[in-house]
């Protein structure tokens, strides 16, 4: 399934008074950009967040939440093989999470997460706390693509609302 | 993808002690059964829930957040003809929903939920806050299929948390 290409935000600008969910729907809005994602330690928080708002059907297509990896490469396409270089939590799999959301919902941005929540699950090189996101945009001039990791604070519950949060971030400087 | 026969949590008792999530969590450990869900109106929230609690991998293999239509149909295999004849918003869709969801991550449980969280969309015989919940068991001596029509009070939010309780609710009685 081909996603279509997406102009982006333009020249819409931060507003400070807005939450990131609402701020996002209006660049989204202004765009005609709609958005999938692909979830393992969020477990579906990003999506629940998205959909709080009356309306969000405008712009947000659905989602995915690929705990298992089995369910990365079943319902996203993520490779086992990427899986077993890569390790679930890499740049690596969040971008081919993003991009398999991005296609099998037909839209023009994906995100994917993917990251230890703890408290158990972390290992050398990649503590409780560690989480990539990943975003992908298709875009006439070409697709753009971005990874990013974070490494937060916090119990299992903070991990995943923080990770939430900077999502809508970095999705919200994506449509800038 | 078929999924496998599974045994159902025989006489486990309900404990008034634990929350929906821990009893659920507690009945699924035990009868080796493995949970996918599908959500529309909650948009994510039953899996953030399933998710809330360390070690849900064990048995939850994932979900999909099918928001639009178009991803009932692409990503759960939902016929867009019983969407077209019952609506969206109807037993046979939840009841599909359950199925692909358990069909496509391979669980022997699958929940689907599709309703109306308002405040728009509510119509004639179907007011905001019809919630259609679906479930559906791989037995040894043959799939269960259940489906349960609420009608819950309040706003967006009410709805969509009052649905997500209802729904653990009816998956810990589905395995008593």
């Amino acid at each position: 399934m081909a996603s279509q290409s997406f102009s982006g935000g333009g020249d819409i600008l931060a507003d400070g008074s807005r939450s990131p969910v609402e701020e996002l729907a209006r660049r989204l809005r202004a765009s005609h950009g709609r958005l999938a994602v692909a979830e393992s330690c969020t477990g579906g928080m990003l999506s629940a967040a998205l959909t709080s708002a009356a309306g969000s059907s405008d712009y947000f297509l659905g989602g995915v939440v690929a705990y298992h990896n089995s369910a990365k490469t079943a319902l996203l396409g993520v490779p086992e093989s990427l899986i077993a270089s890569e390790g679930a939590v890499s740049a690596a799999v969040a971008l081919s999470m993003a991009e398999g959301a991005r296609e099998r919902f037909g839209a023009e941005v994906g995100v994917g997460i993917t990251g230890i929540a703890g408290p158990g699950g972390g290992m050398l090189g990649k503590p409780v706390g560690t989480v990539w996101v990943a975003l992908s945009l298709a875009r006439i001039s070409g697709p753009v693509r971005t990874s990013h990791c974070l490494n937060l604070p916090g119990d299992r519950r903070q991990v995943r609302e923080a990770a939430v949060e900077q999502a809508l971030r970095l999705l919200v400087e994506l449509l800038a």
